[in-house]
């Protein structure tokens, strides 16, 4: 009988992490870099579905939302999970399933790193 | 002989003017009407090499800048000037021809709006 237990697996979202960065963009120019990470964020919300969905999460109460309750934006459900999956992959929200229903949650530094970026020095 | 004066012509620019709007995503969802015109602008921001153009412009010196001070992003100079004219489009630079050159400046409003949506309640 073998006695080697199973690694621990990284998820494979952990290791997908969008780290947030990046100073007003009116401190500095942003590097290659630096704007390749952002972008994605940017991008994100960058579709009216998407940002409607982001919304019915940042807004419902608690701060976190089944999706049971965030599939009146007149898109199929696959569309539904199509993008939530893409604002998870951006970093800016997170998912637990918890029973039957997933749950998402806004992740706070992520969109705070954002709005950082967009004041003024 | 015709008394019918000409009547002035709006400006294209001034007539597809993007209005910020909206409150913070935290506050509550956001209407199909307000998530379109709004994710326009982070769909603006949503490509890296938009993102370093207008982080130069939003870092110059006065708060604005010449093309001619910002083409040092590695992609051609027509190239440059269609990433400008989307972030125009999109309400977060104006432009103004001043001889030889054309200045983009940053639209301060637009901007802050966008900061505000990202912002917690």
């Amino acid at each position: 009988m073998s006695n080697v237990n199973a690694l621990p697996l990284l998820e494979p979202e952990a290791a997908e992490a969008v780290v947030p960065c990046c100073p007003p963009l009116t401190e500095r120019p942003l590097s290659a870099e630096e704007a390749e990470r952002t972008a994605r964020m940017f991008k994100a919300l960058g579709d009216p579905v998407r940002l409607r969905l982001f919304s019915l999460v940042a807004s419902h109460a608690g701060g976190e939302a089944c999706v049971c309750d965030i599939s009146d934006v007149g898109v199929s459900q696959p569309t539904v999970s199509h993008h939530l999956k893409k604002l998870k992959e951006a970093g800016l929200l997170t998912s637990e399933r918890r029973g039957t229903w997933v749950y998402y949650r806004v992740e706070p530094s992520v969109v705070a790193a954002m709005g950082q970026m967009l004041t003024a020095r």
